[in-house]
């Protein structure tokens, strides 16, 4: 899984089936430490998630798994919201 | 999943039976300011997009999803047509 | 899929089953002006390619589809030759 | 697979239910030298690995099969905790 | 599939049940004209591959294909070891 923040989000009309009622967010992947990292990305969400939160996501295969029986066509989906991260020997909170 | 913008078409008349009576259409990936970035790919299609449209193609297994029950050999389909993006607190049309 | 350039072929006397009686070409991936980028890899073929013909391949799981049911152990084939590529507003043969 | 170092871990309380009770540990990837290289990742743990201790995840698919026959949601998991590295001609031990 | 050198060896005495009796390779993706390029990983080996030589692994789902009907949990595995190359107009033995 990678840790990313919630910046955004994607309006579509036109989708295929197995996306109907998905929230489409848009994710910047961050570091551990929350310095943006990489290129954003579409996620569907299992999770509730909001603007600006902390969350980690799946990639491939698993990330139908949060809607399965259903087939849902995502290939990343946000399984979790971050409370704190511990990096070393101290814990941080995530915002 | 990712954003992408639709720049081409390929033909080609030798291909493998999965593949039969696909579009092939060349996507570049774009970031959510719809600038270019990393390599084009060739995608299949489940929403009739055509030259010019924002889209987002999901990769890896679920590219075939869309084309169940039939084996689409192919690793990545556009799944949606942007209508508009909202990042941060504005809402930004796609083109 | 990518596209990709076949340019060359490997012989292997020790392999898995799985991959007994598949020709294995080395494949350089290409950008649609056909411009070389980034690494050489080595695909199973479902399409009769040659050197110097400009095809597109699938990775992953798709990978296997052609050649189902099967089981072949490659996580890359080759599944088109490409006649005609159309970028833009114009087309341009591939050679 | 490849090599990591266990640096630390995530906190979450919203999560997937397919994570439920799993921990998740951040992952440094290295080098066979140990040298860090390239971005931490979230990985769930099949060994019971503890911080500072050298390790190697798979991703993937493969990720959710140490939790068969359960649906975890996970696309890395560390899968062993490394002993001893073998480099050319001579053994390292890994701390 | 992706070109490789044997480089080095892990032992773990802690891992996942899908290891156990696995040997665990390190390998250094290599090009085709055998320079390295890329960071190594660990691959599970369905060759009897040794220090030195030149192999292709197969990653994803189809890296456990050689271990069926068993449930290996690798995501990297050899799959040939290379007696020769041929690139453009010229073979070139591998070592």
């Amino acid at each position: 899984m990678q840790l990313g923040k919630v910046v955004g989000r994607v309006w579509a009309s036109v989708k295929n089936p197995g996306l109907e009622g998905q929230r489409l967010l848009i994710v910047q992947p961050v570091l551990p430490d929350l310095t943006p990292h990489g290129k954003p990305l579409i996620c569907t969400d299992s999770t509730g998630a909001g603007a600006g939160e902390v969350i980690y996501w799946v990639r491939g295969r698993e990330a139908s798994f949060p809607f399965l029986p259903g087939e849902v066509a995502s290939d990343a989906t946000i399984v979790g919201i971050v409370d704190e991260l511990h990096l070393g020997k101290k814990r941080e909170p995530p915002c």
